[in-house]
């Protein structure tokens, strides 16, 4: 199947992220919430909640998992969420000690949302490793082309000549807030969101906020003094996030398919895309589709601010919804990073606009 | 991967929709290309545009032909769409004479937008037959369950009671006036979308206007005068539809979430999710995913609205966020449909509100 | 106050309308709810509903009062809408049997949205002549410069000569489609929603239905079947219709301000808008605005479509959202027609680029 | 006019905000670009830019100004934004040579980014004071009800019992977070975004940074390095910052609607809005009120995020939406703290769910 382009066998090759994608796929899920069952059983033993022995076996028994994907679709369908799904699977070849002891206090939101903060910790971590380069690519660029002179544009008209390290910063300058950003919205966004089924810890007893310290720290999540769980602030930040990096990155596709019009010329493009009737064409493809993503995470960061009415403590509905949009968002912003390394590569100034003054 | 939701090897057991999703595989895309050009050759042909020998050949060759998805996804990333890698490969074994009568003064857009509404045209006429089969269900649960009587609520407070009836028919009548809609829609939405290079079917020569009624007779296409490649408001009406069948599915499924609370209790759920920490919940799984996918298809239908302000005779950014959004609000709409299909078959009424007026 | 651009003393000339605006002031909205009364007042008098010498007083009273805008503004704040403080108004100087003849078996929401729905068809009516004129203003360039030839451009780069009338018709026919449009919605989007308490007409007696199809026809409206008061689709519907309009004019902005760059300069405006810092500049603020509306009525019907979700028979929530959005969206597209007139009398092709083919 | 619910004589009393209100009259606008004017001529003067005497009669001129609304409007709907002529009447009456002291080496954009910031950063500070009380107001229930236990509900479905102290935390958490965000955001949004005609403040001379700055401290905004004409993202992320708010006061409304439900009756309301049909209702108006306007907002912020792509230099198009958008989000809020004060201050716990664990 393939209903979005990221997972589309060709259209993956124009907005996909292979990178990106190995935090999206149902292997690196599952593996997450391993991870922080492994977490939660270790942090009980420790806390005297579970026998360590039985610990010990819960850990085995999840290093050794394999699941059954149709199965864990086919109780998904069910319950809406595939945790009860999994933990059946689990449990299935466990002595009754040991099954009650995994996932102990805990609810399917744990988990999941665990899982999910894991996974776009790393991704957002890849997205500043690239914001990073990307940075230095506009450095470089700077200091070859800085000095030239180019025609700047107001309301779509020419106005007055300034200097190309100009508009090279004003492209650079809200890719380094993002990566600001992304340390301050850090503990929110990725926060270990552990609560218990009703979201007051209650089911991991007195060592609670011990038990949910110690899995954050082993999951390398911040810590947060409470569940979360119908909080969805950190998600929502999060999405307008990546929107901010694919907005940003959308500025410069636009400024370059601008310059690039055969009637501007001030930029030149090596390797543009072909057209299947016109042999002449030298399509700045890639320039155009960072605007698409920026268009496209600009639409949907909509659905999550949309999520934050969530109901009581625990809304389907909502929750639900995130689930069908922020892994799209980062994949956008993977795909635009991506897409805008590789074009300022190609990307030289052409322009003599005469002096600035 | 599966960035999205319904490609997600668990999560489409729960929003996902087999059916629909065979009108948006790769194959079913390809192959819908391939229709047209088929159907272009042989237009031609009879236009005298190319030798009827080579028409027979072009089909022979689209009829054997069988894609390399890696070489095509690797020049759709080049090309910013698959149609020159496409019909790079299917002119690699073809005698020139014939390769040049293959997609002979036609355009990249005549070919993805033809396939883009063939698939479209066939997922709209299974939502209308599942919208069908959707009336006549609430309209046998109507038959015996509309003399009930249950409390109507207006701004969350209990108000005064009304027959069962009147709820069914507030949840069946906007499907009604989906299907109605359809129809009207469809001449605009399933146009056979043919210009050429620039639109102006130039390329088509003299006998252009008949070769396009021809092909768009040939692929059950509507014919429209001129080439609507810039002109998408077919487009975002056809989003705006799917928005309204998930909307209306919504409203119904978050009707269906309030009766079923606990403290009301007027519906009674069979077979409602599990949980993982409370072994006495029946969550009301479908209900709260039909508000889900309400709410994915509102955020959604924005793009294709803002995706309107298309430059120019060929916009490749906004025409490239219609591929990122479009599917996946038809696969919502399908995953609606098939949800609300089902949680009708479980739903019956428990209310007795007393008498109505 | 102004905080919407709308409204806005200064903003107003560059994006209100004035003639649009008169269906959205406090009186016109007052005026239609006082015409709803009197309509049902008398088809409740000829049903034997209530005594005609009552229709008469409440007539009389309708016709001769003056609202106290404060007062409704504080009994708005605490009903959350305008009807309980308005019929208290109204019933204050009335014999107690005339007051209660008025608004008999009626309901706020039968009341506003048939206030709505009379506005909206009068504002739509406007734009659909204002879409004639444009269509003509097009149609009438397309006669002077049609053969003219300008360069098409694919993708954001120059692409092969066209006549100029293909551009054209690209921005005429989406608006000639809107046209017919509007008629086929009207008779969702313009419907009495009439329902009494909780929409089923209980209130209105055994007459009900004839009493509602005698108020529809007495106030121009589409009669239904039912109430449709949690029914939105029909709003939804014209919503997206609203967006549609600025969509294409938006597209045409677009479309100008590409080719009116001087780099271009394919076309030429007469009286572009100053700059405070640069003297030389003719800016194309028209068409610039004509993408700021598109892009504006793209976001807000994500809004409508989101208030499809209306719980049970009638939602505080989703209703009030309405009222923040759909005003708006047709000022927006009033001011998109005006503009969009106005910048067509602005503008001339210059552009020779040699011959189509 | 009252296309906006917000400027609506009677629906302002439902949704509007008297105190942020003022932060978006017509004469608040042109008393902070008068002030920006004033800031830079005496900034100018002190770097010997312009004349101390010009500077000084710049002042006096700003002071005694009174500007004609209806030629602005005039001029605005001519230029695109309201500098030119502001100007022009300034001017009327100067001096030459003071007249070309004034806004010298400025350009329309430095002017009005000023105005927006120094109005929204008033605004963020009133709605941070208010979050400040709602803390409060939230922390005083939970002092006297935080103990009691109520239902919890997840999925829609009865839960377990938890303290309502659990409730109020996950309604305050997220509004004392967006405190902090305040704080973060405060040095992008509030920035002074000034660079003269192209953003490169080539007009303001060698001094430019030393103005820059200068007028920054003046005004109350913060320094930025550079122009920031063309990044936007300190505008999305305040709008982003407006959205959380409105969504987590629409979480609170969502969450005591329900808790407020007949059948559910966990929390009561003093003094809920009456119906013109059921004299019975209590409605919880406040409650729906703030949902509306989270979705309001959650709708709205999209267009801030497509208004990043703004094109090269300044764009038109991206700038005016920002306009028709920022200041009704701003509203929101307003409307959405001055709602959840009021609304704290009715309701009570009347639950009794046992105990909890």
């Amino acid at each position: 199947m393939s209903a979005s382009a990221f997972d589309h066998p060709i259209l993956s090759g124009l907005v996909g992220d292979e990178e990106l994608a190995t935090y999206f796929t149902a292997a690196a899920e599952i593996d997450a919430m391993l991870a922080f069952e492994a977490a939660l059983a270790e942090a009980e033993a420790e806390a005297g909640m579970i026998p360590s022995e039985a610990a010990e076996a819960v850990r085995a028994r999840l290093e050794a998992f394999s699941p059954d994907l149709d199965a864990l679709a086919q109780a998904t369908a069910h319950d809406g969420l595939v945790v009860p799904g999994l933990l059946k699977q689990l449990r299935s070849s466990l002595d009754p000690d040991v099954a009650q002891a995994l996932h102990k206090g805990s609810t399917s939101q744990d988990v999941i949302d665990a899982s999910m903060a894991m996974r776009l910790q790393g991704a957002s971590l890849v997205l500043d490793r690239r914001l990073e380069a990307i940075v230095d690519a506009f450095s470089d660029w700077g200091l070859r082309d800085g000095e030239r002179v180019v025609m700047a544009h107001t309301r779509m008209q020419a106005a007055k000549p300034v200097r190309f390290a100009r508009k090279i910063a004003s492209w650079t300058d809200p890719l380094v807030r993002c990566r600001l950003r992304r340390e301050e919205i850090a503990p929110r966004a990725f926060a270990l969101r552990m609560g218990g089924a009703v979201g007051d810890r209650a089911g991991y007893g007195d060592a609670a906020d011990a038990i949910a310290r110690q899995v954050a720290q082993t999951l390398g999540l911040y810590e947060a003094p409470t569940a979360l769980h119908s909080e969805r602030d950190g998600i929502a930040e999060l999405g307008s996030w990546l929107s901010l990096i694919t907005g940003a990155l959308g500025k410069f596709g636009q400024d370059a398919a601008l310059s690039l019009q055969n009637e501007v010329g001030e930029l030149k493009l090596e390797g543009g895309g072909g057209s299947s009737a016109m042999p002449h064409k030298n399509n700045p493809v890639g320039a155009e589709v960072l605007v698409t993503l920026a268009r496209f995470n600009a639409t949907l960061v909509s659905g999550l601010h949309q999520a934050l009415v969530h109901e009581n403590e625990r809304s389907g509905a909502a929750w639900t919804l995130e689930w069908m949009l922020l892994p799209q968002m980062a994949m956008a912003a993977g795909a635009a990073t991506r897409i805008a390394g590789d074009l300022i590569g190609r990307l030289s100034v052409t322009a003599d606009a005469g002096e600035v003054g």
